[in-house]
């Protein structure tokens, strides 16, 4: 056995668990091992990595018996039944699940903004919601230029955040349409009709009058940000997009707004940040140019001509890479550099 | 002839040209000769009304003479072309361009909002940019419940703005992505990618940053409001959609914002205005449900948890109707009812 680390990862068929096998070897991530799990169903299954085929396993007791570093990626539900059971098989859990991002203890990384969240005796590391991490990508530059007071953001997200089904589904539906049927048979439970359509995101509405969705954006960012006096007014919505979310995002400083220029000075300097901010061309982010990027595209940087503490600006990221497993690996290449992983 | 109005239509091969003829049969318009014109191109070519088949002929110095009302939807250049030409020979215009919008003595109208605009000695009546006219409808109606300082939108705007070339140029690359080709061969000059893609609005890019588009919807909306004080802050940016607009609206009022409930009901008595808010079905405005329907679907109506001043929503409506074709000839029928046309 090479050096290098025994990788698992859980919802290995799923499109985040795709992106994972992906990224270890455009990125050289130093597996020595790779066990893929996933449900019962899908055990027995096989998927490619490095040139050879590798077998998909039902996860079980077992499972994650010699594993260095776990990748979640199978739902919340799944993660809060074998996370323990990893991390008492002595894995570190790096978990794209909504499962423990709240949890006090639990650190919440994007890594270009708080990795030090992340410290020797951490087990377990929550990623954050697709549209948080896309959205504080763009924000936490900024604030090297002011405090920011609130943000207001209306989203664009695409399919892939409901998965690889619902992917399937967009494109089945817009088939189907286009052959100028009434739809597709394999539309999900609760979803409406998904060709030419805009519709509010599918999580279910909370007394507030906010979805789940929304409302994860707003506690998550906070916790990310480490600011908990930034006010947060969001609205998510589903649009007939593949594989990246695009954001429309005013924000409000404390004091006056800096100056465009300023503000495409931070993000030119920022990691993982391009800008994409050309007026006399009408070249702005969008998810066509931000698909299967790392970074998180910003422009349409305007002053906000209502407020003279608001800035505005569109923003765009590949949900499955930045918004899920990039940042996932991301999280452990950070964790390896510490030392806090075997080498 | 039987009694009625002696109508052209200039624009008659176009998205919206096609939507009038549509409207005169729903409404029984009252519509005694209707003459359709268009470009030179398109002369030669004809159009189906009530069960014939009429010819479209060129535009020109003699077209309008004898016409009681002519609709304009051939964009700006043509209406500054032709309207005093239409005016002279005795027609009154009803102008769906930008051309006269802003032109302080020519009323800019959505009939539910400011009819009044319209008097006896009117001949020239503007209608508005469809974003702007969509958002009104929903914004009308809340001043009944306190004054609105400021309004903030992100919109999901369709290809119809674009006329019937974007909605073919979206359904050609659609299909060319589906078919697993680079893209169709019509793209419109300066546009992206359409298929699965989302872009900014295809206006140019102003001094101030906004694009035309948003500059239109902000000084538009004051001008049908008949408020200068309110501050608008808009972003336009374009889905692939066919036909309906979607907003993304955040109204902050000067002082504490009105119940969700004061406003569902303000709504629902609102004419052109449908509550769409049904929460525990997740069932909310969205494009296929506002599609080839007259009435701007309003939901998503909640708290602003970032302001106690503001007020969240989500609006829907059909860009080729109410958006153009349909707020004309409603202009046309507030005319009619007042006696300023022929009876």
């Amino acid at each position: 056995m090479s050096t290098g680390l025994k990788v698992a990862v859980l919802g290995a068929t799923g499109a985040v668990g795709g992106e994972f096998l992906r990224l270890f070897e455009q990125r050289n991530f130093p597996v020595s091992e790779l066990r893929l799990l996933a449900s019962a169903r899908s055990a027995g299954k096989t998927a490619d990595f490095q040139g050879e085929s590798l077998p998909i396993h039902a996860v079980s007791a077992d499972a994650f018996d010699g594993v260095d570093v776990a990748f979640f990626s199978a739902g919340a539900t799944r993660s809060k039944e074998w996370a323990s059971v990893a991390t008492s098989a002595g894995a570190v859990v790096i978990d794209n699940s909504s499962a423990f991002r709240m949890v006090d203890d639990v650190p919440l990384v994007v890594p270009e903004i708080n990795g030090n969240a992340i410290t020797e005796s951490t087990k377990l590391v929550a990623v954050p919601n697709c549209t948080a991490i896309i959205l504080c990508m763009a924000l936490a530059p900024l604030r090297a230029l002011g405090s920011i007071q609130r943000v207001i953001v209306s989203t664009y997200q695409s399919a892939s955040g409901g998965g690889a089904a619902m992917m399937q589904y967009l494109l089945d539906d817009t088939k189907a349409y286009l052959d100028g049927e009434e739809g597709t048979d394999n539309r999900p439970e609760g979803l409406p009709p998904y060709a030419f359509n805009v519709f509010s995101h599918n999580t279910p509405i909370l007394e507030s009058g906010a979805n789940e969705e929304e409302a994860k954006v707003m506690a998550e960012s906070r916790k990310i940000l480490g600011d908990e006096s930034i006010r947060f007014n969001v609205t998510c919505v589903r649009v007939p997009v593949l594989r990246a979310h695009c954001e429309s995002v005013t924000v409000e400083f404390v004091e006056e707004a800096p100056t465009v220029e300023a503000v495409r000075d931070v993000l030119t300097d920022a990691a993982g940040v391009r800008l994409v901010d050309v007026r006399e061309a009408n070249r702005f982010p969008m998810p066509r140019l931000a698909g299967e990027q790392n970074d998180v595209l910003v422009g349409r940087i305007r002053p906000d001509v209502s407020n003279p503490n608001g800035l505005c600006m569109f923003i765009a990221g590949d949900q499955l890479l930045k918004g899920a497993a990039l940042n996932a690996v991301q999280i452990a290449e950070l964790m390896q550099d510490r030392g806090y992983l075997p080498t």
